[in-house]
């Protein structure tokens, strides 16, 4: 079938608009229409060029939702009709990762995705006759997308696609970070760097945690109502701050935070967000993705004395099972989404959204179909 | 009074064995005569100066073991003839820290245990009318020393104190690390980088939580026979590996440690074991200390696909809770100590004991009053 599609044929230019040849789904996949979809940094980040694994022409995009149009031999679990947000971390339920019951990094089409092609080894996308690849397993940047049924969350039919396509990324790496990887606790203080798209999220994740403070730090003054918007309960911008940034944050939270959380990417906010944790138990997460060839670095004192450094992708969530419960969270107004979303546009407009991203004056900005 | 101790005059050069000056205890201070010290990395860490905190004139040592001869005012834990085992981690049981339940670091003392002096800022030790500096609120080095009532665990009397003395340090260390930081499971697989004195502890603590492998990683290949004399499962030669020796051990653990431990203080190796470890839940505790302005590093992404780098003092272990514990388990036979206690000498061959320990001829000298 012919689908209109955004193309990143080569790093560093801008989308091109096109249409696009789209084979049907094979053995165990699944034909998406896709109604609406997130722009996310990590986009930009493989868009750029920036990100090493990149590999051109490729459909980009993957936080999207829609509906499933068409399913292949073998597909049991989807029908025609159902609402569906695709998944770049899949859950197969049968991989010595999903049964080990300690992580969310399911392993069964990794080496395939990363390829950017289809588990078994082939693009369903192509122009002009030569084949263009798949992007983190859902090319969300395409009206029509084919992705493995392992990869896709089954979701309520009376949830908005503009709302909800935000919860195939930024929603669920926010708050699952906080709930899923650090297990916040009521009364716990918590320090959030960078408030974007996933920093908002981990702020709205903590306030439903029932964390006590909820420091946001950022050097945009704007993100100073936006964070409180969402339950943040006190603003640091490190530039309005004399001195070194650390011991401010621990003298603010009493000690240091027991969880921080890093959403840049910049390693050097990373040492920060381990460094102000609390002596003893504080644990720092990082969510954002660094550069290539990027290393973090701290003295081994630091985590001798009690702090702990992890990471989270994807917020720990198992897509499958965690999506739809977030989703029913959005539904029954325990968590907010449309705020974040400052901008909505036609996939012709799609690159005004990457601009407005780079210039940090969007939160999220969607691309309607 | 007067007492025979081995005092560190200056960094680099040799303890000197001479009569020392020591007053009474004061208020909740214990005086403790103390019937065996082990010699530890740490000591020797202080002694040749790398310790940026080092201080002198001081009585180093801080795994003894001994009995109560006098108690200041205030003291209601601890009587004459009482079998104790001074702690560096002090257990005051009122602190944050100690309250938290999240930390066995308890910070009552901490700043005038740094200092080289007691709580009230003064020194009991002296020579020739001038103080000389506490080591870590302990001083084992000399027959008889003063210690806070907090710092002290009492213990079953009998127990012999040329092997418990052992607790108070390196097998409280090694083994808590596996079970009060790690919280090691049954049919998890640990990798122990450095098997001395610290690392055939957590061999052997790792034995004690049912692990399956249990892989001991050392340059040293007489140290193949200490580790497996303790439950190590499989020996690595870094030096007899072909290639990375990190690729080497994820294959041999089929995917990486579920739990990692460095037991040397070298930075490079903290990396290597950080990345040993299985992605997706592997963690990696440090537990060696590190020379002064040293980082650790790695690329984030490590932490992002789910490893966790921690660290450990002490092993986690609350002092006046758990070494009685420990104590108890070496009686009962469910550890073994004396097999790592090579060599015994006297007081006044101590720098003897310093050098075998920097030849790495013996896993533990033990100086018996």
């Amino acid at each position: 079938m012919k689908t209109r599609a955004a193309v990143a044929f080569e790093a560093g230019k801008p989308l091109e608009v096109i249409e696009v040849d789209l084979e049907g789904p094979k053995e165990g996949e699944v034909l998406v229409e896709i109604r609406a979809t997130g722009i996310c940094h990590t986009d930009e980040f493989t868009l750029s060029g920036a990100d090493p694994e990149g590999i051109f022409p490729a459909i980009l995009g993957h936080e999207g939702a829609g509906v499933v149009v068409d399913v292949g031999p073998g597909v049991t679990t989807l029908k025609k009709g159902d609402h569906v947000i695709p998944l770049y971390t899949p859950e197969c339920r049968e991989c010595d990762y999903c049964t080990s019951g300690k992580t969310n990094l399911c392993q069964k089409i990794r080496t395939t995705q990363g390829q950017g092609v289809m588990p078994d080894g082939t693009s369903r996308f192509s122009i002009k006759g030569e084949p263009a690849f798949h992007y983190m397993g859902t090319s969300t940047f395409a009206n029509h997308t084919v992705v493995p049924e392992i990869a896709l969350a089954k979701v309520r039919e009376d949830a908005p696609f503009e709302s909800i396509c935000y919860i195939g990324c930024g929603v669920t790496t926010g708050i699952g970070a906080v709930i899923n990887t650090a297990k916040v606790r009521p009364g716990d203080n918590v320090v959030v760097f960078g408030l974007g798209g996933i920093g908002l999220n981990v702020i709205q994740g903590a306030r439903l945690a029932g964390a006590n403070m909820i420091v946001g730090v950022d050097i945009n003054p704007a993100r100073k109502a936006w964070g409180e918007r969402f339950g943040m309960t006190h603003f640091v911008n490190p530039k309005e701050v004399e001195g070194d940034l650390v011991p401010y944050i621990v003298d603010l939270t009493k000690g240091g935070a027991d969880y921080s959380f890093e959403c840049i990417g910049n390693v050097d906010v990373m040492r920060q967000a381990l460094e102000c944790c609390h002596k003893g138990w504080g644990t720092s997460i990082i969510i954002g993705v660094a550069g290539a060839g990027q290393e973090i670095s701290t003295r081994p004192f630091q985590l001798v004395t009690g702090r702990n450094w992890r990471g989270t992708a994807f917020g720990g969530a198992k897509g499958r099972t965690d999506v739809p419960k977030i989703v029913d969270w959005y539904m029954d107004g325990k968590i907010q989404i449309d705020p974040m979303i400052t901008h909505t546009m036609g996939l012709d407009k799609i690159n005004d959204g990457f601009d407005l991203m780079r210039k940090g004056e969007s939160i999220r900005g969607v691309v309607k179909f």
